[in-house]
């Protein structure tokens, strides 16, 4: 349930609201919207709660019910979209935003030269992994701490935003203290306990769907961080595991359309492992920015056939220029 | 295998290798390309067939594999990329053709009202079923000749192509006397007799994705149409059954990519069935151009809430005209 | 709707009853569960149809609503499981009835000793292809006529029934005249039109899931069948596809727990095309059975390894026996 | 790669290969199988490596390759299957061990009862959650520490051995204390970081199947924790996310004789998360008796309806005995 308030309630009364949604252990959220605040109920509710009493409360203008389970995320709780803005860089708000980088940090000549030719070519952050999740324990796992530095360094050159993948609550500090975004992977997207830490930091999160996801099992994962206090979620839909084993994964860009109308969180898209093949990265790019996401998360590399992991997917940074090329002409025609 | 001819072989010299292809019970089909004669063997092979003797062959320049088990359908017998034209509107080389009408054929007025929109607003094809595939037995079944009949009518007088599905080998001559191209459906992709029928009509058959096919299960059935000696196929992306069930298919369009990369065929995108929510048909519209599609079929209704069927996921005459204005920008900027 | 009449309902009651349906435009079926007469309106209802006026009908002792959109297939119209008995032969009704052959019959000496072998192990049903519902048209399409004839003088020799699948209308007079039981391929369960058409036959038809069908979509495809009359549909569940491609499918055994709850027809189970690994086929009819499965279909060839298709998920002669004599066991002991 | 060695190898020869393979850089592991020694290669290989020296060495048998990706998981490393013991209880060799308890623990009384009643019927393995991994952050998330004392107290009372799951590093030296086994859930099969952590405490491991977990994807996940050093791997098949959602999962029962034939590992079902439906729990159980695992984890509740969490999916303590005592007769004549 959400409780809109009537505009010049004084804040003392909603102090008392609070307090006795408190002492009935209801937990209650206020939300300002243009001027306008709300109490949203996010969690305490069962069949014995009764909220009939709050209809008497004179600066109560209306109740409203949640009509979905994931409540901070919703847009009943948020009607504009979301915007986080970084060093004068903003996510979402008719910007559209790419991350470029390779998936793993290798060497720091490796990521200076990608960051080098991504800024130039118009991305803003740079993507870079410095603990892998493989598959397999016997494929190579990541510089570690060494490769955060190398990346700090060569995002700092180049004044791009960072962003890295933490796999585990232990190195969240470690990489919070290098990076400007924690991204957390796939195969984590129902890792509530490392969510949960990961809110805490108050970094932005980049949050991707996992393989089997649906877009209400997502929007719970994004609340999971919300919850924290953390309102800095980026989705990012990377396709989900279908039949069809020519790609990857299927990349599922209806997902771009429904989450912005679900919430208010910015979305982006990433057509490298969301297709696995390198020559369709392109395609999907644009195909992405005409479904209206906010931006996209691309692997790039020097050598994109001496990547040590993904270097099917990778691209080169030739590749990248002319795609970021034809990417601002459409955003230019298409967003006006 | 495909034995590409050298310049300028006598017809008497390919005549003499088609009987001696004949003779090994292997069957040899002519291409020609750019003046380039090829002889594609596309059955009769087994692993005794031993193809080494044509080496000795003067005429023949060399021998390439197939590396793909569909034949006729791929780009190894035909690179560049096939056009259908039929009463000076094409589909495929570069044009971008939109399909639009309603799901069902309901009265003469429904369909001629929905003629004269989509007309008006760019669409070059009447769509409209008057035999239709229904889950239930006891849902509407369509209006059968009655139905073809109105269509007729309206499209000629807008000067419109028409297309609509054949579920039965029974239909096909009055389908096929009625109507401009017609429809193989997702249910029936492998109903192999069905494809045999309709192919031999020597009609352009639109074959639609099975719902869950994979791609060379699309290209396999595509394959026998075209082994019926009829060219004329047009592929149709329209969603594949995954786990997510908000969207009544995941709309794949890395298939478009995909599709060109291994056949020549056009392939176009049906964003209604893609997505079955009718705010979604224009972004994943927009996206089916940007990824490089031949075209689209959409379903439009002058009063999409009363449709007999599919309601959910059709869209209006005025979406449809503010959707295609969008699209011819969209495709001026992106096909230059 | 179902209205229930009373007992000792006289008859020209009773056709009252349906005549006022009829003159409604509302399609009334009647049905005889053990002495008591039903009426089960499965069409013609609409958000217009009123059917308080029957309230006053003496003879109808209650009316209850239709849970599920499929009608004659649910247990609503038929409480008792149904069981088809064919030359002294039954499937259903406690016995577990095992259908077991080639995939395709390649010649008569093979269609013979197999049906000697099978026969001879307790299997009551010949299965064998003459018409190859085959992904490639480059692939053996089956011996047609000509497999028929040796298959039904092989399944008469050894005194067994006989099932063969039948893709295309045209040939259903051929095959029902040479076969017991008409199969019907997952790449048609939704192919309306043959449904139909091989329900008029009368034979009885073993339905096969499709791919990518519900249980929904399945039972709503007996249902077509169902209402030409034909009551004599048996469910066969071959295993639907998912993102595990180690097996060809994967096996959904709930599916028979649950479609005897939702159903009345006998349910059988095929792990030959459910698994695509001829060394699962026994464990997983060992599960089947256990699962509470009315028997099973199963590829068998003299010669595995030189099956002309589907050779990897086909057994031998002696792995079927050493299989058959277990499920014995087990039918003994479990069904007690 | 493994090197297979010579019977009476002496140690100092065994540790003069070792030194070499560590010279290279290779990860070798010295695995004894009914005395016969091996040394498995699982990690350090490249393109560049040249094994064949080694064939010099004379007291390497032979050498033979990985034909997997999974190494420590695989029969090529263990022929014989693995069995698991503790206090006296097996799991695996030929043992049926079902595992059975309410899905959260609510209450000192709730889980005494539970371990009650299945202690009676037959069960060995108390499981229950204290931790919960919920979509919702709004839902009930176990008693935690206090949950873990209730079950520990009622499971010594009632000689049951215990499980429960583990979502956090943070949490795993609490509950390692307490329980027997430690689960890990479906949604943290690939939290690599949990894996090792896991891995490391030595406890044996209930590793469940992700959701969209491929056959080697779960046996990569196992080699995870095996790479620690402990081999006490227990395998969960708990049903996979498909298209269809009557069940809440699909459960894939061949995935037991298949994982079976690639991995010594043993491995049970969870019939009550792999249908989520309470009335599919006893027939999926047998199932998966007759597909040959080697047990079962089932939820079980005083009383189903009142069941904080899974209530759908729970059956009562009268059904599980009843289901236990069936299971016993199966097992007798199955397994004779």
């Amino acid at each position: 349930m959400i409780f809109i308030l009537k505009h010049n309630t004084p804040l003392n009364a909603i102090q008392a609201l609070q307090d006795k949604l408190a002492w009935m252990n209801l937990h209650g959220i206020l939300i300002e919207q243009q001027g306008q605040y709300s109490i949203a109920i996010v969690s305490g509710m069962d069949e014995h709660t009764d909220l009939k009493q709050f209809a008497l409360f004179p600066m109560i203008e209306r109740i409203e019910p949640f009509t979905q389970p994931f409540k901070l995320a919703s847009r009943a709780i948020k009607q504009e979209r979301s915007v986080i803005t970084l060093d004068g860089k903003t996510i979402g708000g008719g910007a559209f935003t790419v991350m470029a980088g390779p998936c793993s940090i290798e060497s720091e000549e490796q990521i200076e030269q990608t960051a080098a030719h991504v800024a130039a070519a118009g991305a803003t952050i740079l993507r870079g992994g410095a603990f892998k999740p493989r598959t397999s324990p016997y494929d190579f796992q990541g510089l570690g701490a060494q490769g955060l530095h190398y990346m700090q360094r060569a995002a700092k050159k180049h004044q791009l935003l960072s962003v890295s993948e933490v796999m585990d609550v232990h190195d969240l500090d470690l990489i919070a203290s290098h990076v400007d975004i924690l991204q957390i992977g796939a195969r984590n997207m129902q890792n509530f306990s490392l969510l949960k830490h990961a809110g805490h930091t108050g970094k932005p999160i980049l949050l991707k769907r996992g393989l089997s996801a649906t877009y209400m099992d997502f929007l719970m994962a994004a609340e999971y961080i919300l919850q924290t206090g953390n309102p800095h979620v980026i989705l990012c839909e990377r396709g989900i595991r279908t039949f069809e084993t020519y790609t990857r994964n299927t990349l599922d860009l209806a997902a771009v359309p429904i989450l912005q109308e679900l919430s208010h969180l910015p979305i982006i898209v990433d057509p490298s492992h969301g297709t696995g093949l390198r020559r369709l990265v392109p395609p999907m790019a644009y195909a992405a920015l005409a479904a209206g996401a906010d931006g996209l998360m691309i692997e790039v590399h020097p050598h994109p056939d001496r990547s040590i992991s993904d270097a099917k997917q990778t691209i080169s940074p030739e590749t990248f220029q002319t795609m970021m090329s034809r990417l601002k002409t459409m955003h230019t025609t298409f967003r006006e």
